[in-house]
């Protein structure tokens, strides 16, 4: 370890305790990734606070340093947003998981970035209330990850992300200073909205350390159907449809006919035989209310062809229809020894049209693309498979990979609705942004972090050389809409 | 005018042409306030530029000569957010009035700022969408007035404010570059949100010269109910019941007696005999969900002390019993030559507590405030009653006034929750802020615009100077709350 990390080590010890401070080389390696495990860096330290004050302590000592710190929560991020920094300090959020307020009343809860996102629900639910986010891996993931990544999750259809339920924070500026920003209990503040640049920041702009957040009363009724088609052109028709009517459900999913295989094999969960795509939809709110609209669900399903329906009322038939989809991802290693999940945007319109395209690419390559997708948001998630002992597969399923992000991009979208664009899409944002507008954007971070100590190497494909004013660029030609989108 | 105000004129026309840009006395005092009248400064030049170019082309002209600009809508603001500046240009937006595009199946529409609110909804009603932010103002009010001081409105209870509903800009930096910040028709976009920090920056980071906003479909009923109190507090028990109870109607407003009494003389509105205070509940979706949710609003307001209940469910029942409401803050006009509005936020669960405070804070100076608010947000407007030709009597309603958000701020509020902090509150931020916390906030500023030439001496006290890098201030003994919460 280098010098100045063992000094600030033993600093480090001193003020928080000898087992918050993280040196052996074993134990350091267990940090060494996150979800996405392709990256591995093994960090100079880990340090675990127990309180915001603690993290203040940290960040001020790293920026008097100047060692770079990284925050991770529980590390199951899709991006490599918590992947380590050599030289640097992970600072982990794990022993900072207290409620430390629940006010029903105003329908706000004050909690500690590590708490895990569905222990809010939890703590809440007895009263009637619920915390809407719901990423896939809400039993382990944290607040603090979610804040970061702006975390969606199947509900955000009718929900929202993240960003739509936190109402104020309490962040470790990059020098180590503590700041409220946002609202308290009230519904708005005044000053600038920084709650809103901050959320899906992905750590770069400092860490926060308490997050406020949204409750909602639980809905009366919660029902789900399953609808089987043939194709997906069929599904996303059938989805096009329910909004166009004017129907907001909760969450809609598609699984494709190898997502299906996949999930049948790993958890069999009998989805109607002859499945080219299934089509799930929740609805929930007032009893009265989901009847009707589930009827109506029913209706435009039918009529766009589904040829199976399935209706589950109770939360035991609610799990059983749930289980292939929430399978889905770790099913998929069950027909291949290896993929890659990627997670593009798009209009939700061009549904059909770029399923299509990602089949045709696949078949180009010889690669099979399994697809499960948020179909309300137009998120969609491609498991592109490979066996990596097979010399040149990983790289042939990199691009094809990278050839979906560049479909969806020039259909309008987007390189990430939910997992962030971290280490591993990096150097993929200027695909969606120029130079120049990359420039804009750092200009933030610069304010923040002019050293570029807080997760660095993350988000923006190359730094901005911070103390330069904004300049005069030479006047472009093309108008100033996001790349690869029309100007409608 | 001075030398370089008229070389930079002449630049101007040449480009724009002479109509676009005024120079006359006469001419250039129509444009010395916006809403909030009381505030006057002429401009030294005004232009009226037609198309993004043109403002980008003004904006950087302005630059490079040094020279200060403020953006203008409609000039309905009720902060000074438009305020001229003597040496400055006032860039008027109401040539850039063209909905560029509208698209249902994505629902969104790209719009120029200039688009008056109510335009937007008016284009897509006929195919049965409209768009949710719906300030008073609204039938004059810009979009580009809208996106500056993140409005809100009667219905922003259920569908949240400008903000909530604005998923793309091109914004004009104040170095005069377009550039296109947010999501296109996708769901989501990569990078940092900068939507939500320019949406409420009061034109402090640059103009936006393209919107994209989100359209709702149009519920298919709508119900309006109209309950009569004896006392406000018994009307705020009503709306903490009816959230409480897990409803989220559209709307929930209250007018105290004050309030009623004006509204009664100005348009007759045949309110209940006796009413203390009304509280209008609009309920809005689904038909059948929309019955039951009234039914049960109906029997919470009885619950807690309804003595009247009136229930409107056509269009024009329902614009009847709205029209009190509506013409409340003209109203108040007929019982007093003068009146201060202010737009206080409090956490929903202190409205009884706040309210009885300000009617002692009236009752103790000798002056009468008429309450009228937006009651499921905690958004109060009171109006401080005066007669500016009684010696002292200005004076005395400024003091009740700053005192009510005092008031807002010591029960965990904002002093502002939809107009803005503009010129008039930009004194009353440090009660919320501390001048750190102001510091940090004005990082973004410097980060946009290090010469502040856009909107100059609005929302911040005291400008930051720019250039100072982040630096480690005292520790503060106070836990990093907003000012005047208790940590919850």
């Amino acid at each position: 370890m280098a010098v100045h990390l063992m000094s600030l080590a033993r600093r480090l010890r001193r003020a928080l305790g000898t087992d918050a401070v993280v040196t052996e080389e074993a134990a350091l390696r267990t940090y060494e990734c996150d979800g996405l495990t392709h990256y591995r860096v093994t960090p100079g330290l880990v340090v675990l606070p127990e309180s915001a004050e603690e993290v203040r302590f940290v960040v001020r000592e790293c920026a008097d340093a100047g060692v770079p710190f990284v925050a991770r929560g529980a590390g199951t991020g899709l991006s490599g947003g918590a992947l380590p920094v050599a030289e640097g300090v992970l600072i982990v959020t794990s022993r900072m998981r207290r409620i430390l307020d629940v006010d029903l009343a105003n329908q706000r809860a004050i909690v500690e970035p590590g708490v895990v996102n569905l222990a809010i629900s939890q703590a809440v639910r007895p009263s009637g209330y619920f915390y809407a986010p719901d990423p896939s891996s809400q039993v382990v993931c944290t607040i603090g990850g979610n804040v970061a990544e702006n975390s969606g999750g199947a509900h955000c259809l009718k929900y929202g992300f993240t960003a739509h339920h936190v109402t104020g924070l309490e962040v470790c500026t990059p020098d180590g200073e503590l700041m409220w920003i946002g609202a308290g209990k009230a519904a708005e503040t005044a000053g600038y909205d920084l709650v809103g640049v901050f959320v899906g920041a992905e750590g770069t702009l400092g860490i926060a350390t308490k997050v406020a957040v949204r409750l909602l009363r639980a809905p009366q009724a919660v029902v789900t159907v399953l609808a089987a088609f043939r194709t997906t052109e069929e599904a996303g028709a059938a989805v096009s449809a329910i909004i166009a009517a004017g129907l907001t459900p909760a969450a809609a999913e598609i699984m494709d006919a190898l997502a299906i295989e996949a999930a049948e094999k790993a958890v069999g969960c009998g989805y109607p035989q002859g499945a080219g795509a299934v089509l799930l939809v929740e609805c929930d709110g007032p009893a009265v209310e989901v009847v009707a609209q589930v009827d109506d669900v029913e209706t435009l399903c039918r009529r766009t062809g589904a040829f199976a329906l399935r209706r589950a009322a109770d939360d035991a038939e609610r799990a059983d229809l749930w289980r292939g989809r929430k399978s889905a991802f770790a099913a998929v290693g069950r027909i291949s020894p290896n993929y890659i999940v990627q997670d593009g945007v798009i209009p939700r319109t061009r549904l059909a049209e770029v399923l299509h395209d990602i089949g045709e690419l696949g078949r180009d390559a010889g690669i099979r693309v399994a697809n499960v997708f948020h179909a309300g948001d137009g998120n969609l998630h491609p498991l592109v498979l490979y066996d990596a002992r097979v010399p040149g597969a990983a790289l042939a399923a990199e691009e094809v990979s990278g050839a979906i992000l560049d479909l969806c991009v020039a259909h309008g979208g987007s390189i990430t609705g939910e997992h962030g664009v971290g280490v591993d899409k990096a150097t993929k944002l200027p695909r969606m942004f120029s130079a120049d507008d990359l420039d804009t954007m750092q200009l933030v971070r610069c304010a923040f972090d002019p050293r570029h100590l807080a997760n660095p190497g993350k988000v923006f494909p190359t730094p901005r050389l911070c103390g330069e004013q904004p300049r005069h660029r030479e006047a472009e030609a093309v108008p100033a809409v996001p790349t690869g989108t029309e100007l409608w």
